[in-house]
């Protein structure tokens, strides 16, 4: 079984960017046990006319990403239209997904994103305007993709690999799926391979989480290495499904029909932003401060003057000082506050890395942990402190002492 | 002038690891003024035979990386020699180096190493054992360097450049960099195709901006292409070089060195988040209260109950009152604050998109200025929020007013 993926897109053949989307591709086509002979970049000037016919003669399969937007030289739908012999004709499905998208800036420009071969197959696109769309040309398996990586990395997943399953007639592979939290990729393929080096294990990193899957042997033999796995990690890093810590926390709030606030420092406003990120969180958030100035932690959050004196801002007691002084601002039923040294350089002696997460909630006892996070840059410690705050908040929320959970997670 | 590449690797088309010289080619052969019209991946298994002749046909220059080592299947050396037509040759100078680095472990396997095609030229190799060659297939210029990054990547730049340009007698491109904000990139291609349809244009959209490039004709018309171009949208929208909005109002707040503080709603910490996402913004960043909830805005921010009451709380009367308010309460020179409806509902009977960015400021009169942003989701509506507020509060700081900077902007 023969495939060849062709990635279009004039910012890959000028240099401007690196494409990710063959690596990508090839990884997980490999996985299924597909032969990639060829990784072609394009640029989006209709040079894919010449190649696609090139590669679908030695190819079971050709696999297309971009080329597919209102600004594209509109060239690689005729084409690929061309090469399987079909006419080109407007999907009902793909016409209705872009006017639920855009409205009537549907007519114009972007119509074309709604014509497809005759015959064709959709692929839905959560994140984007136009669908992909699969068919064959002659015995060939022509799958196109929209280019931008939030579009087609979910749509490969979710629809092109099932569909590939499907049609190559591939075994359904039993294949559990988890998340897990602030654990380094290299980390948990340790660990992975101490629970059970004989299971087929996998990862995929994303940027608030690592999704895991594993396959092989029996699922009794999958489950205890899993089991292992928690183990080593410790309550709330190993979940179940793909799914994030902010889902996590959130449903813990829906579930206590409670609210939330929060008093950022090192994280800047990245705790509250991921909290309102999603329709419907007014539900449960309430609103936020973040205090990046010292001053600011006294004035609005009401911290202690003596306690910052004695224990300077990067402390356990300035995040509870912090978390209260939020949770009393806002009247929230629970909050959560971070404080610590995101970096490039150490702050009040204390090294990078070093954070505070505080806990505050009504007839609670206030609670805060730390963590000494490995410093691989100020944009993944914010990452790491607020992943962190959501897990442990989950845990506080559902009556777990934070402290108490944080004391036994592993490997961090 | 037309280039392809091929790079060569089994390891690339498995998905183990992501090719980086088809980018570095590509870019450094664009600057050069080649069309690069594809870049192929291949495995180490021979198939460059089948694509080697065809790519030959519509390029004037094919590049080749890897397949040259000791380990390979040794197919990449026969198939160019045949598709240049020539005999495969022991080359004395690549002999010698073979020998001046493996000593006697020259003969036997490695011994390859030292076999070119008759009539082509050697490229030095600094860094390992096989050096690159280059010659004439009829009228295409053939290059072929090992595969090794440490290995090709000074080869590249030292000789294959200054070779290409030896060869090709090429001529200095000149092209212009810019970024653009808050503009679809479908509207920006109409735009730019109004001011001058005749020059090369070209975009790459990232996150929060657009960059452009421009090519082709005088610099005397480029530049009153882009002349066209910033009239149509609007002061600050079209900027020189490849820069974002967050580094235009840090910049503009370290000129004065001015601090900032914010208030958001539907933004939710947006703003907060990308004010201190760079290491240093201590220097200008005090705090940000997200007052996601309408008892936040007035028991926090203080907004005047009757306003909220008579206005609502998305509104320009709300907008001021939160950005007065949270330069207040942090002691702030300037402040920006954000509320609005980033959907999926209406809300208070505000259309989805609708937003109202504050600006307040010491010794200045305090502005809102209103966008209704086209509906592309969520995540869309709070990004554009984001940019229109770092840009309208650079001009703020600047001295201008951020309400007439507004009404100057086109095609939001």
């Amino acid at each position: 079984m023969k495939a060849s993926i062709i990635v279009i897109g004039t910012e890959l053949t000028r240099g401007i960017i690196q494409d990710k989307h063959g690596s990508l591709i090839s990884r997980e086509l490999t996985h299924l046990g597909v032969h990639v002979s060829e990784i072609v970049a394009l640029p989006d000037d209709g040079t894919i006319e010449s190649v696609l016919g090139a590669l679908m003669r030695f190819s079971d399969i050709v696999l297309i990403t971009g080329g597919l937007g209102p600004t594209s030289d509109d060239m690689t739908r005729p084409v690929i239209a061309e090469a399987a012999g079909k006419r080109l004709v407007r999907s009902e499905t793909a016409w209705n997904h872009l006017v639920s998208r855009v409205g009537e800036r549907a007519y114009g420009a972007n119509e074309r994103q709604a014509m497809i071969p005759e015959g064709f197959g959709t692929i839905p696109n959560p994140n984007g305007t136009a669908l992909g769309f699969y068919g064959y040309g002659g015995d060939v398996l022509i799958i196109a993709l929209p280019g931008p990586p939030k579009e087609m990395d979910p749509m490969f997943y979710e629809s092109v690999i099932p569909l590939i399953r499907e049609k190559l007639d591939l075994p359904e592979a039993e294949r559990d799926e988890y998340s897990s939290f602030i654990t380094a990729e290299a980390k948990l393929e340790e660990l992975y391979e101490a629970a059970d080096p004989e299971l087929d294990w996998g990862t995929r990193f994303q940027d608030y989480r690592i999704s895991l899957y594993v396959s092989g042997k029996s699922r009794k033999e999958r489950d205890e290495a899993i089991a292992k796995l928690r183990g080593m990690l410790g309550y709330g890093r190993l979940v179940d499904g793909d799914t994030d810590a902010l889902t996590i926390v959130t449903d813990a709030l829906k579930r206590r029909n409670a609210t939330v606030s929060a008093a950022e420092s090192c994280t800047g406003g990245l705790v509250s932003e991921l909290l309102t990120s999603r329709p419907g969180s007014s539900s449960f958030m309430l609103g936020s401060v973040t205090s990046y100035a010292a001053s600011v932690k006294e004035s609005v959050l009401g911290v202690d003057h003596g306690t910052i004196v004695e224990h300077g801002t990067v402390s356990a007691e300035c995040a509870i000082g912090m978390a209260d002084g939020v949770r009393k601002l806002t009247g929230s039923d629970y909050s959560v506050s971070i404080t610590g040294v995101a970096g490039p350089d150490k702050d009040e002696g204390k090294d990078v890395g070093t954070v505070f997460i505080g806990f505050s909630g009504r007839g609670r006892r206030s609670e805060a942990v730390s963590f000494r996070f490995t410093s691989w840059g100020r944009d993944s410690i914010r990452r790491r402190s607020a992943v962190a705050a959501f897990l442990l908040l989950a845990a506080y929320i559902e009556g777990k002492s934070a402290e108490e959970t944080a004391a036994g997670w592993g490997f961090i």
